[in-house]
């Protein structure tokens, strides 16, 4: 857990990768993301109601790629660290500048750009790594044209699968739509894999809680406030995309045709649904920081209470100890060879009777505040 | 109450029934609720001014039902698990599949969704359960056209049967009106619902307020933050009916008339005071923790001066029987045989005068912050 | 104040007359008050001005009360219990059903609705009883139209003898203006009152405060929760009036004149500065928790630095007192009859240079964090 | 200390004052102040680019006072309990009775009144006495009009001297300028006054920090509490002036020239400003109770340490000098005279091993979380 | 740390600078930054898409300024401490008295004006002070006009180097701009700036995280808090930059041509990451000082039971020394030579019982919630 603290710091703000940029001009392609060996991997999707076409796409021979005339066009792209490879799909497909600045740079918040033809939206696949307890994120962008989609993963999720055996399906809805429609669809998969790391995280919040009520340790604790954190974390990163799919949902710019627009407040709605959510994993994880807190008071409690009680059943026993041991002339029975056992009677007495006034009042408990 | 979290973490997402969605295509019809062997059961009511007509339809009758052109048609389906029926019932009335998919899907927030001919709200049932102290939900979705209204219920329910007496009565209010005054029927006796579960909450929050004045349990504490949980979780689920709510009585697509907008505004307030009580209990059950942990201080407090005090009287008596059990060659009244009592009179003066400052300081209290 | 909190739960809902109507059709009258025998009183005002008419009408005649065609005419009736009563005055006024169902049931939130010919307000009045240190609150139902002005009260309360005073002299400004200017008079009025109330919170508050710094008690620390429960209680209920009044002043639908709605912001300005100051109420009795908290620690830490101080003077002696105990062939001055004022003497000298030494480090004041 | 939370009380609501107006008519003037004897002050200055007269008034001589043609003119008048001195001023420039109600009223809040001819604002003057870190606010209200400004302040405080000087001045700005721009000085100087209090606010901030950390009583805690209480008064009393100055500076109304209104924005600023740095101080109190907090906790921390090494070190000294007390036939050393010193040897050893073991386990430090 | 609240107070209001103006007409050019006897540095760049012209320009010859009809003049001051050339500059551009005011008034919060032919934003450069762990912030004011950009600056910086860069390197993207687009480079750099410091604060944050797990000291804890406070003053500085350039990307006045405003809404996404990032250090912070108050609250816990098992382990053996230290006539193995060794035993056998009663109970662990 000691580890998590700095992948936290350096999530909060990609610094590294963002100071790459300090300094240059606006519209420089700088990858931001780690460096990476492995190729883009490219396909290409084209359909119409009537036939689908799928390949992948040599990364030379991208410069082929243009804007379809009619049907749809849904190019891919797997690891944006290619900066050539970027400008060239950029140049095949007119991508403004920052656009291809905002594909490559990888520590953008989610958000969307209006051009003249062609929407730009940006958002986030999640990840969650259930040993560490740790939400990673890796970026995808998506730009929306009349006949053609473009996405850039960041890393291959597999997230887009199901998108893509909808597409290969004869006669599936998907394939009677637009361009439009295949957006709204990829943006659906992807909120629609949030709540898998919900699950997980709920999952784990249910752990914890166990492990709380039987025996905690202040190990739970850290991870109690680490979940905590990730769970703000994630909040933070899914709140703009509500204000983007809110925006999309309002289609002033008209990408979007008005039966889409039905399905995208679907997407709507699970956004928010999953924001709440969030919302009450955060509830559940400040209860169970005050019941640790609570139980740890009391235990406290219960101990300060043992020690007031052993010290005043042996207090007055040791007092009459130390009378009996004083070298005064005469002491109580003084000739009486049963007077060992009359002071030890009367500590036994004193320490009953103590202990039945402890009773009483309840001191014997376990806490104050008795558990039952 | 150690299985109360799992079920409100359980109730926090629905993850089970949601993941059952994930990577299908939208539209999909998959009952996301806990599976069901008992048949559906549909209603039928058809009226007018004059007549009223009520039958039970058997599930394979359902193709039989259409649009009425006239009167007042309300079709009510207890049991949402039987995909095939929601799905015959949807073609019968024209319903968007995205309709369908949340009629089946029980895990949404309350929403409503404008169509050309069709109003498609949203919303939950509660019951309390008051052995567990337990807040359950359950989805009731309402479709408004012209001259019909569709119910479907997860559970029977019995919160309708109210609107059902007013329609059977001769010359009633809501038989002169038209479906939208119906579907407002149906959302009072919804909101009046709430009031059942706001007044069993109510009851446990001052019968643990009871408890906590009089014999505090750590049980206390741990029912008093369930208590809080559920009824954040309450109001997690109700302000978003409030914005739907709110969102029908601006009417911009006018599917009620004038006069029912009237009414729709005495749900809205009716919402809005539920929420506002809500936040009563919460105030409430805020207070009661901070009391609880005032007490719970005081205690410890008292015990840690318990100590101190009993420390105080005993610490000098034993000193003074140390010193007088010195093996020193000389020790006062050393031979006198009344040397003993000689000492014991001063351990209990000393004792006495101490009790005396202790009194007068008013630390014989039970707490510094005396109780009155 | 253990049977406040009953109370306040009874007050954040009123629920048992709220479920009197749980499963009843809209606009039934139910009268969801304490039961009463008290036959209701009406009294109406008819002025203009040149003349002013006043009489009390009895319940039986309240159906020969009719609509003025010019002045002015009040209706006020105290208790809102006799159902009939209100149905006949409804009937007269032509209110609709869900105004005549608001007047009845006693638990509403302020609010106002606007009718084609009739603006309907729902206020209420506070009581504060200085012995439970309790507000108690009232509803009073004000209805505007032409040429009347109706008011319901749920108990005769004096607020209104202000206005009737206004309306009694000749020559009076309010007798030269119309319907609305007297509903304005009547608004005022109340929120006059809310300053009483306050003025009694805020004596109660000081001498709160005068308790807490010379003897605080922990019925002081209930009271003071009970005072910030009764202020927040205090501010849910105007809040909405003050939304309502701002309704008002913002005057869309012309029930008031220019002129009127210059002296409706006065009262808009009152309520605003009420409830900013019951902000400041609240401050002060958060303050106050934070003092009392504060005072009470350190007290705790003044009474365990006592028992630091008391151990550590006694532990050498009686340590030094247990050595010369010892049976060892040889003791200091074991032959020596002045050695018990030795070892007496060294005791005496330990504990002075420990007291030296606590002296010198503040620690026999009463608390290491000084009291000047 | 002790007596200023019943000013604070007094504060909060003016309720003596408030008061004397529950029950009275609207537009009653009733002077809400400390009553006083001095005679109000009037000054008159008439000005335009070329000339300037400055006279004082008797309060006599008021009537012949009037809106003049050309030119500016500007009555400021010192003392507002002479009521007919209002009135006849009210009746001179044809004020709204509820004008001339909250001239004389000293306890509103900051606001603006729009009226056809007249623009009213009505704000705080503040004074921070250093003594008792006590901030008192006096009212000042403006009547803006075509060719006149009318201030009435409740003392005199010297603000306007500045704006007195600029006027004096041959070809100043401000000479050159209508009504509404000595207005906007009027209002600048009433602000940049508020930079004084903060300033001393500021100051005594500073100064309180300081004690905290050099030698920090309970008395600086109850400070601390006071300050954080006066900044939120006084923000609480700032903020409608922010909302009042925003209103003006929409300008909706065209009492202020374009070119005045962008000086209005600069006063604007100044609010907003000021707000902010109340923010911070506000900061920086709660920042100095959780330094004040931590300190007080290590402190107890670290005596329950000192209570826990003392006891250790001497318990088992104590046990064995015990030993070597008892009675039983045989004891190490019996019949050894240096036993005496091996016993004390013994003692001594187990005091340095545990002495060491504290040292290593850096229990010797002050604080279990050492201070460097 | 100690010095550190000082700065602090001074940065919340820059008090000594505001007052100096305190009394003075408005307009009035007074330096409020520390003095300085260096002399103002003045660059001019004239520049087009052909050819760029780079000057340092002497104080004396700023008359010669003019604004260009074509081509963008940018004109740089470093040094606004000599109010006659601001002055100068600002008769030369016809800048209003306010913006000239402003520029020599170091204490302003970020804001944009809009005049007729002219724009004017007020920023800060922030600087992070690593070994204070300060931030200090430096103004810096933009005005745009047609054909010129003015940048007045407190301190060189070196901020606007790569805007310069940019400027010198024939084609380069900003040459073919006009000036609209140098303010929005001039303002990327600017808050691209903020990052370095957002950069070095969270070093310092994981930093101290790194101590607080190793070795946590009171200092820690002042740090945090310190770091704390430099991040909210940092996010109270920068926010109402983000309401700045939200109100250029809104660009009402049309000062940004529409391919600029792109541009800058990317400097606005990164405003609003950089108030993120902050809330995310803030939380980071705020969860620091959770570990940090439970660790100390867990190492009490820990001395608090040291002390009861200790106090327990001797008190049964003390006792038993005592009763055999009694002077009664008889005494267990009283005639036994081994008596003594009898004793010894049954004190080590208890110890080892309640050894054994304590480990099973886990109380011999460090604390009673386990560390892992």
């Amino acid at each position: 857990m000691q580890k998590n603290p700095h992948k936290k710091a350096r999530k909060i703000m990609n610094r590294k990768e963002r100071l790459k940029k300090v300094g240059l001009p606006p519209g420089s392609l700088i990858y931001t993301g780690e460096s990476k060996d492995q190729q883009p991997i490219i396909t290409v999707f084209d359909y119409d109601v009537n036939l689908v076409r799928e390949e992948a796409l040599s990364p030379n021979l991208v410069h082929t790629l243009s804007i379809p005339k009619n049907g749809t066009r849904w190019v891919n792209v797997y690891g944006v660290h290619d900066v050539e490879l970027i400008q060239k799909i950029g140049a095949a497909f007119h991508l403004h500048p920052l656009v291809m600045e905002d594909i490559v740079n990888t520590s953008n918040r989610p958000k969307d750009d209006v051009f003249a033809h062609q929407l730009f939206i940006l958002a986030q696949f999640f990840n969650y790594n259930a040993n560490e307890m740790d939400v990673t994120q890796s970026q995808v962008s998506i730009v929306l044209g009349k006949h053609y989609v473009l996405t850039f993963q960041e890393h291959k999720s597999g997230a887009f699968e199901s998108v893509r055996k909808q597409l290969r399906a004869e006669g599936s809805h998907i394939r009677s739509q637009g361009a439009d429609y295949l957006a709204y669809a990829l943006l659906d998969s992807i909120v629609d894999r949030y709540f898998l790391v919900l699950d997980q995280l709920s999952d784990d919040c249910e752990r914890m809680e166990d492990v709380l009520l039987t025996k905690p340790t202040t190990q739970t604790l850290n991870q109690i406030y680490h979940l905590k954190g990730e769970s703000m974390e994630l909040r933070r990163s899914v709140w703009p995309l509500r204000e983007v799919i809110n925006h999309l949902v309002r289609n002033e710019n008209q990408f979007f045709s008005e039966s889409t627009v039905f399905y995208l407040r679907d997407v709507y709605d699970h956004t928010v649904h999953f924001i709440e959510s969030l919302e009450g994993i955060r509830d559940m994880l400040a209860s169970m920081l005050d019941i640790y807190l609570s139980t740890l008071s009391n235990r406290v409690n219960m101990e300060v209470r043992a020690l007031t009680v052993v010290a005043m059943l042996f207090m007055p026993a040791t007092l009459i100890a130390g009378i009996f041991g004083m070298n005064t002339k005469w002491l109580p029975w003084q000739n009486n060879t049963d007077g060992f056992w009359y002071v030890i009677s009367i500590m036994l007495g004193i320490a009953l009777v103590m202990g039945l006034i402890f009773w009483r009042r309840q001191w014997l408990n376990k806490s104050s505040i008795s558990e039952d």
